[in-house]
């Protein structure tokens, strides 16, 4: 059995054993057991995870952000339902961690059919709240140190989260936003709405490899209205060095060098 | 219709709109028009290029080792039969390019189906041999400044092009040796005996996005027994100024960042 994602003009195929769990609620959830990659999370036809791949993905996503933070001790997740950007979140060392996901179906799916959560959602530091994370950021009186948005692609639940309104609403609220920004190659036209709405002081756009994501090419975008953007590696090294993290793709100079972005997407963005 | 190249337990479909080219010779050799990858060539059952992203792989293949060398003057590229390499090389104004190819009726369809070399192929500095890499290295008496392999992924007739006595060969007669080392991701084990083969002086492995090749991520080896890998931005930025070489992908910065490794690529080669 084959399951195949459709980008525009190609797809992603992969061998699938069995369909582990199947729900049509708020999303199309899917979850697989696959031939190559262990345990896939489909939403809305859209690959979200695989075991064998999204620690590439939730590491880089996470851990510059925390990283460029001297202390992150209060940290707001958006979306991450399958707890992956938590559990790295949790590196850290939080005090708190806030996550706001709309859909209570797939973190109930992925904490019993995949569990790449590792525990991390019944940390006693995490809360988990099932709302609208727009809503969330909108009538906020707290702060952050960091805000991870781990969003679906674009969509009519989802499209919210790459408005210009809602980014105002994080920036008010944080020391260091950052958000997945979709596949500059595939999807291109979201990857120039995302930067453009982005209306932060200083941001900048990092790349990493997700072998199962769109070309395998994922892009995220780090911002901020109060801080720099950390490109000192000895500064992140250190900070890696004392929080003692783990990691399966990131490192220090991993962090650095993803922020070496290729010519023609220099361009789309210019 | 569909093109569907297989990996393990996934696969890269590409809709096609026509067979433009079909021969079955030393290689099985289509040429397709695709929906939107432009022209796709296709070996043997696996992609080689396609117009929309054969420059992404050319330019990280032929740069770095090109800008490493203060004044590449003869260049020896083996493989490469379309002629997007020689092409690149060409940007460097060198005084001489031999091209070896094992196969020429790729050469002589890429000229006629795809075009890719931009006439570099008859460029009266470039010469064209029809004979196997291997053998030409082996009897060589000529030096070169740089050798570039971009050969086909190792099958009966390109095996012997990741054996530790080519790169012993090449490494005789070259001062950098660069070639492209096959998907960390999807094919581990061909990434780790190419790395383990070339047994130069110094060596260095770096990464670039080919997003029709396996999962998008692509490697390099670059290599040496006489001279260092250089990674200074400045030396870098400085020669590509002054050759005015233009691209589409690779950036100084780029070339430098290419070189750090995610964990898990590093921990397969230590």
């Amino acid at each position: 059995m084959e399951f195949v994602e459709r980008y525009n003009g190609s797809g992603l195929l992969i061998e699938v054993e069995k369909i582990l769990y199947e729900f049509k609620g708020v999303q199309h959830i899917q979850i697989f057991q696959t031939k190559s990659f262990g345990k896939m999370l489909v939403l809305d036809g859209k690959i979200q995870l695989t075991e064998k791949d999204e620690s590439f993905y939730h590491e880089m996503l996470v851990h510059p952000a925390m990283l460029m933070h001297e202390n992150p001790e209060k940290v707001l997740v958006i979306g991450g339902g399958d707890g992956g950007a938590v559990r790295e979140v949790l590196k850290h060392d939080p005090k708190e961690v806030v996550m706001v996901e709309i859909d209570e179906n797939v973190v109930k799916a992925c904490k019993e059919y995949i569990g790449i959560d590792r525990g991390a959602l019944e940390d006693p530091r995490v809360k988990v709240l099932f709302e609208d994370g727009l809503e969330f950021v909108k009538s906020c009186k707290d702060k952050f140190d960091v805000i991870i948005v781990d969003g679906t692609d674009p969509n009519p639940i989802s499209q919210a989260l790459i408005s210009s309104e809602f980014y105002r609403d994080c920036a008010k609220i944080c020391d260091y936003f950052v958000t997945q920004s979709q596949s500059p190659f595939a999807q291109p036209d979201y990857f120039k709405s995302i930067y453009k709405n982005a209306r932060f002081k200083n941001k900048a756009v990092y790349l990493g490899f997700v072998p199962t994501y769109p070309h395998g090419l994922w892009s995220y975008l780090i911002a901020s209205d109060r801080r720099e953007i950390v490109l000192d590696l000895n500064v992140i090294k250190e900070r890696f060095e004392n929080r003692k993290i783990e990691t399966v793709y990131y490192t220090p100079e991993v962090h650095i060098s993803a922020f070496a972005l290729p010519r023609w997407i220099v361009n789309l963005i210019s």
